[in-house]
């Protein structure tokens, strides 16, 4: 292969190009110089810039170094990030609207949030290394569930407002009766609901009605589904059962966004009828976070899981007949239903939903009904000493939130500023209207100043008693019913209880502080200390996201920068850090893409190509963004199939709107005609979406902005160091060129205070409409990313990429001889990642690549990507974070499972009594009283010699991933079904 | 026994007393009032304020309710901590003088001192679950010993400058020829430690002779040992090769204080001929923490090891015949020797060495050397700049630090302002010397300040190549020979790697994150995460010890609150926090009895009266305060046998200068007779010191100042939740009645800047000496204490003690048919701890109290105490912390090893094969190939059921001790010894 660097550009100092630079960048990048070089023997390279020529295509390398600040040292990073933060203004924030001042308990912000073995941790698709996590969230759905009335709920959506836009499209298609009936929202919802609400359904081709529902009751005509809000957007308290009835009547569904404290206190939504709830858990313990990222929630009655957007834990039993957790239902899901999906939300908020969980658990159900009694009656007593004084309040009954409507404009100005100078926000709700929003945090101390902001003398009487708090809630509206009953919400009440509880789930599972996660187009790279350092600073996390401009200096020239730096990277315009998930970015670009088009004259413009070989939300996004898919077929080598592409464009003509690529694509190679598709679809008159999944292969090296990307979203927690937090957060940014820039996503209203003439354009959302509630939308994680790039610069960057491409390079020659590598490029080379093909393999011997992966556990791995983006292969993504001893004990651990294969292939052992099959091995199993297995106990448990001294073992033997979806059970099971016999 | 709680006081709310108030206090106590109530009802009491009126004598009982403020909930605790935090003002510290600024690596901070697995953890005196931070405290004592050139290094001792002290007493031992001849100590020395050395040595009768040896050599006459210091005070570097070897031509040993960063340029004291070295690991890694704590360190030649103070790890094998770490020669110990120790040291600084130790394995030799070049380098360009402008320098050669003469007072004094004004703090070292010490993290810019402050304006040009550095270090004193070449200081580059490898070790320990660790005398309760939040606050960790008094007003306002709060709970007039350890306070506290006698013209009174159930350690501090032990016996039922008491008092008519005893004794008993002991005592002319040990069943219910103490020792890390670490760090206040005020210890001098004055009285500190090199000892942690005494208030702090005496009850009652407690009190009831006897059982089965530990690590609990006070028990201690259901568990647990012992009795198995003793069992031996054994894999694994799911497995066999002292190998084992068959 060294023979064809000569046909490449010239480099004087090729052999240091690429080299780590000293600093952060040699810790973070795991190889080495010495294991660099081992490798590159390996692969027949003299340096490192020769093997990266070869890989990568000249005609999309991009001329010059990245032009990044300076790398920092981390002392210096933290130094910086400090400076961000004074220049946050910590307050006591009573904004509300839908985000609320909270406790978080100490001993969960320590062993979750700031624990490397909760944060680092991968969604749980391997359900065996994952029943820790699994618990966490199966306690998050059951404290849902039983919190709304209702039977099932999710593992978490991304945030309320989105959550609200997936009920809408739920009931849009679970309504079979009234699909074609209009959408009625009730006006008494939060604002960024009904932006983002908007947004969202127009290119659907579906409009929501926006009634006053308490006012003028459910329009004539036919309805599908009604949306309220509990309590409303004014605070109000609203018994909802006759709507409800009547909505039911008329064949109508209803979804209630319901605040979960509130729930402890009042009649859920699904004993009032309602047929899903959505809301968000951010006030169970999770920061504010500057707007998140925070854990939504949505629950349906029963009928209604298999049509459930977002991730859904279910429990099912392994080999030995025992129960373990699974994710439930995955055939839902967009990954596999492609453009069949009906929503396109991969990433969700796992690690927030484990923390608010986690919250439930530890306070229980006498513990959050205290908490929201307490919340209550300061709020009443605020409510009554406003109203003795004269005051008009807007809500007779309310739970936490006190809105005022003052004498006039003036006034209302005064009492917002008046608070402030005392270091409290209170919200600006229009004009003459004022709210105060009271929560966990709230001190009696803080309320008199509130009044006083008011100009109130009246006295504060705050009476939480259980009496007082029955006796002001509504008497139809009070809550009768038992909620959290399961021993997991009462088991836990002491500091040492919920740390052993948090190491005992850890424990259970595999996170990259044990093993490297080797998840092909996952970029399970390192979430350094002193990148997540930053995120608990009160300053960055205790920031409303409505706060006044003045007090967030700081979060925002710490986003802008961090825009800016990722705008340099991709070689766009602009990029826009809102989209809360990789999905969300995909389809904040699509409609961006869109808009143009329409803005264009070009609304014919409805058909987005997708290559065969695509991740499958690419084609959930394509249709949320109001677009139909055309699938193009791939070549044998891998990429796209040029002719393939030039006929199907052929066949919609003057409807292309866009092709969505990946580059490198999701092979594991680099295209060398990327340049050629990109203008072919361009002649066509279409945008091009370059993916972003696969940036960490680029970075430094390539630019989609300049090889023929119109847009493109990023994956800060794959390239950019956010931890994936067992399945969230996730930030995906959209970046566009200079000519999409006007149809990035604008930013959600209703915030009359700070921005008065945003209101005009509330009805103008639709062209770049906000994609979550909040400007920033995971804003609260994104230091992190921002940390990594000044850690590493451009230089350490441009190494990482090169040391990423080594090293799955490296993985892929010395498994040659073992398992082939699918697809390479024209140079032999794969990018960042290798496609490991086991079909072959599997006819000769009936291994599954799934026995491999289960059997990778028994060496203490995580197994990599199954099953994608082709059935019976492995997808392998070392990154530049690994080490080679780690990438030596793989390999190690792959060849000896080849030659456990080859045992089955040659007949000396039956593939039903193999150790493969019948992995991974639990203590239980290979400590047994009796063993029966063809195969050692030694060999079962230490297949190799090292594992004897520091050995994982799994808590459950291969889960049946056909039996739980059989037997759906989505809350947790009673204690009995766990009792060992 | 409830008959009995009629004749006591009676109590209107008798029901409610003692009750856990809402707030933090439910958090810290585990029990719960459901737990309580079965307690209680076991035990035959309908309230715990009987209980504890039947436990604790009325005669002692406090009066009234703990007069403390107000408990605070978490938000407000961290709020009043971020107030004391903002009154202390973050400098660029360039003090020096013993502490410097390092750059605390994150994913150690993050890992180790932010990670209960390993704050939490115990000494590892249970080898088998302590695997993982052996092998952390192995390295650090392999790199001490490399770093010095010595042959064994131990694993830390308190602070450098008792760290001299500690070696003046070794070279005393270990020279019996010349034990009678002086000690020389050189005169460029830190003052503080020569404040502290000059302390230390007058109790026993030495003298220290401060000589400036570099002006005047050796002085005549015999001498026992000198002392070194490298780089000296000044900052010199000083080629000692000549001066020590005519201290050991004329018979004397050489203790060598140097600077582990310089050690890895300049010829190790070893290397020189020196037997010992001595000082601080701060700097590596190490947080300044307003003076500690530090991990000091001691090495000495082969042949010294076993007169070695401190703790010593080494390797041994276990019953497999595999090596596993331990520590070593525990004889040496002041607990087993009392009076015959040499040291009084237990706790030192374990999790500071781990810290250290981590920062030399993430750095390397090459990567300490590199830092060490840089400080170096930048030293010399900064020495250069002012010499080129005309100013003088003290030292000709030097390493980090650079001293200048200054024309006058005034100029000095202007140059240390300005530099102030800039945010640098310099050194005043006297009235016309001003010292800069260069760190790791001085900057250039900052360099360029110091310039300016000096009204220097010369170019500065730092020249950090490997040469420059060589050229710049005396060629004498260049050190030529390798260190750190253990593979273990090699294997660690990458921060993924770090946080791996702090993972496996933790996983190999038991800590409190996953288990009770029923440790009698030990306390091991909740170190929760409110209280360990503030103390890597850079307003906290980043303040230097000697930083002038308006720097840190917010640290010593937090200490004197504390002192306040610890002087209102024990009763006494007045406290100081600076002993970093138990023993300090002891030895503190007997210093100030001794001192106030001899004030009182007493000197003769040298006699301590100790009882014979006392910890060793008792005996070992009043040695080293001058005193001779003289032994009380215990009466049958365990309590101090007072007619031996009146005859010891006669026997030493006039001499009796204390007694110490432990309240409740460590027999775990309030003894009703204390006040008359106390009063003997008094009648007879002595102090009484009451040994604090056992204060968490004291706190709001008696005094030690009130029912008879004088003066007693706190600790911190018990009582008042600083976490044990491991071993350290320790905090042991000395608290003392109003008499002995002017006794407590006084702040080491030195600071000539600050304290002006100071230095007149640097001859006076005989009486009062510091006994800690810096005015607050380890202040780095006390913000947990503090935090925890205001989170609980008085009425948390109250229940929190009864409730440990019901838990201690309950175990006590639970176990009795199966094990009986070895004493109580009159009213059946034992404090809280109690002590199993097995020695009945051991007669009859051969099974050892030490069986039954080995045996509770397969049911994954730590040990309780072994064989203290009583040989052949367990003394448990389940703390306030522990829940109903996790001391369930442990009876559970200790049921069944009674079972398991009673089927020996029977003869059912024989001793050598059963669980019992060939516990505790790794996964390799329950799953190993061949299985011999008379009991099953199961029974070995998996004794109760429900361990299957969440198992803890030993990752070694069980320790052979005496294999380990007798083949004594204290660094690192070659890899190859772990090779596996």
């Amino acid at each position: 292969m060294t023979e064809t660097t000569d046909a490449r550009p010239e480099n004087s100092s090729a052999a240091a190009q690429h080299a780590v630079p000293e600093g952060f960048a040699a810790r973070h990048i795991g190889i080495g110089s010495e294991g660099a070089a081992q490798m590159l023997q390996t692969l027949g390279y003299d340096s490192l810039a020769a093997l990266v020529d070869d890989a990568v295509p000249a005609s999309i390398r991009q001329p010059g170094a990245l032009e990044l600040p300076a790398a920092l040292t981390e002392a210096e990073t933290l130094d910086a990030l400090r400076g961000f933060a004074a220049r946050n203004q910590v307050m006591t924030q009573m904004i509300g609207q839908g985000f609320y001042g909270t406790h978080t308990p100490q001993v969960i912000l320590r062993n979750v949030l700031e624990n490397p073995a909760w944060y680092t941790a991968y969604t749980p698709y391997q359900p065996e290394i994952s029943q820790g996590r699994l618990e966490a969230l199966l306690n998050f759905q059951t404290m849902v569930a039983d919190l709304t009335g209702l039977d099932i709920a999710n593992a978490s959506l991304l945030d309320e407002s989105s959550a609200v836009a997936e009920a809408i499209l739920l009931m849009r298609r679970a309504n079979k009766k009234k699909a074609a009936g209009r959408i009625v929202v009730d006006a008494d919802t939060f604002p960024q609901t009904l932006d983002v609400v908007r947004g969202r359904v127009e290119p659907l081709g579906l409009q929501i009605d926006v009634v006053d529902l308490a006012a003028e009751g459910l329009p004539e005509g036919e309805i599908c589904g009604v949306v309220l809000q509990q309590p409303g957007n004014s605070g109000t308290l609203t018994d909802h059962s006759g709507l409800i009835a009547e909505a039911k009547e008329r064949g109508a569904m209803v979804t209630v966004a319901a605040d979960l404290l509130a729930l402890t206190l009042i009649t859920p939504p699904g004993e009032q009828g309602a047929d899903i709830a959505v809301g968000s858990s951010q006030r169970f313990g999770v920061p504010l976070f500057f707007g998140g990222p925070h854990a939504a929630y949505m629950a349906v009655r029963s009928g209604m899981q298999r049509q459930l957007p977002g991730r859904l834990v279910g429990v099912s039993v392994d080999a030995e007949g025992r129960p373990g957790y699974r994710l439930s239902l995955q055939t839902r899901e967009q990954h596999i239903r492609r453009e069949k999906a009906t929503s396109n939300i991969c990433t969700a908020q796992a690690l927030l939903a484990v923390a608010a969980s986690m919250y439930g658990v530890y306070h229980g159900p006498e513990g959050l009904t205290r908490i929201a009694g307490e919340v209550h009656a300061k709020a009443r007593a605020l409510g009554n000493a406003l109203r003795s004084d004269g005051l008009e309040l807007v809500a007779e009954d309310y739970f936490d939130t006190v809105q005022v409507r003052l004498e006039s404009e003036q006034v209302a100005a005064e009492v917002v500023s008046a608070a402030a100078e005392q270091g409290i926000n209170l919200r600006r709700v229009e004009a003459r209207t004022v709210g105060v929003s009271v929560d966990e945090t709230t001190t009696e101390a803080t309320l008199r100043t509130v009044l006083g902001a008011f100009g109130v003398h009246a006295e504060l009487r705050v009476q939480s008693t259980e009496e007082g708090t029955q006796n002001s809630v509504p008497e139809a509206l009070r809550r009768t019913s038992a909620f959290m009953t399961h021993p997991n919400f009462h088991a836990i009440r002491s500091e040492t209880q919920m740390m052993r509880y948090l190491r005992r789930l850890a424990d259970r599972d595999l996170a990259l502080d044990r093993t490297m996660i080797p998840l092909g187009s996952c970029t399970m790279k390192l979430n350094a200390a002193t990148e997540m350092e930053a995120i608990s600073w009160p300053e960055f996390a205790s920031i409303h996201p409505y706060a006044p401009e003045e007090q967030t200096e700081g979060w925002r020239a710490l986003i802008a920068d961090l825009e800016d730096r990722l705008t340099t990277i991709t070689g766009y315009a602009q990029v826009s850090i809102q989209p809360n998930a990789g999905s969300q970015g995909e389809y904040a670009g699509l409609l961006a893409i869109r808009d143009y088009h329409r803005a264009h004259g070009e609304s014919d413009r409805d058909i987005c190509l997708i290559p065969a070989s695509a991740h499958g939300t690419n084609a959930a996004s394509a249709v949320l963004a109001g677009l139909q898919v055309a699938v193009v077929a791939t070549a044998d080598d891998g990429t796209i199939d040029v002719d393939d592409l030039a006929a199907t464009i052929q066949k919609y003509p003057g409807r292309v709107a866009a092709i969505m690529l990946t580059y490198p694509s999701t092979h594991g190679v680099y295209e060398e005609n990327v340049r050629e598709v990109c203008r072919t679809v361009h002649e066509a008159g279409g945008q091009v979406y370059v993916d972003g999944a696969n940036l960490n292969a680029l970075v430094g090296l390539a630019q989609p902005g300049e090889f023929g990307g119109d847009v493109s979203h990023l994956n800060l927690h794959k390239t950019f160091c956010i931890p994936h937090g067992g399945g969230g957060p996730g930030v995906g940014p959209v970046a566009v060129a200079e000519h999409l820039r006007p149809f990035l996503p604008t930013t959600s209203v209703g915030l009359w205070a700070h921005d008065p003439e945003a209101d005009q354009a509330a009805d103008a959302v639709a062209d770049g409409a906000p994609v979550t509630a909040t400007p920033y939308g995971s804003a609260g994680v994104l230091p992190i990313s921002w940390a990594y790039l000044a850690l590493m610069g451009g230089e350490g960057l441009t190494s990482a990429t090169a040391h990423a491409l080594l090293s799955a390079n490296y993985i892929s020659r010395r498994l040659a001889e073992h398992y082939p590598t699918l697809y390479t490029g024209d140079t032999g080379l794969v990018a960042h990642e290798c496609i490991i093909d086991l079909r072959e393999l599997t006819k000769a011997s009936g291994v599954t690549a799934e026995d491999a992966c289960k059997r990778l556990i028994d060496y203490g791995f995580h197994a990599p990507t199954l099953a994608f983006p082709v059935a019976g292969t492995l997808m392998v993504e070392p990154t530049e974070s690994e080490d080679i001893d780690e990438i030596e004990r793989f390999i190690e651990a792959m060849v000896a499972i080849r030659a456990e294969i080859q045992e089955i292939t040659d007949e000396k052992i039956a593939l039903e009594d193999s150790a493969l099959r019948l992995s991974p091995h639990p203590a239980a199993v290979v400590a047994s009283e009796t063993w029966d297995r063809a195969y050692s106990r030694e060999r079962g448990a230490f297949p190799v010699a090292r594992l004897r001294q520091d050995k994982y073992f799994p808590p459950v033997s291969r889960i049946d991933g056909a039996h739980g979806d059989r037997n759906l059970v989505c809350s947790c099971p009673p204690p009995e079904a766990f009792e060992i016999d």
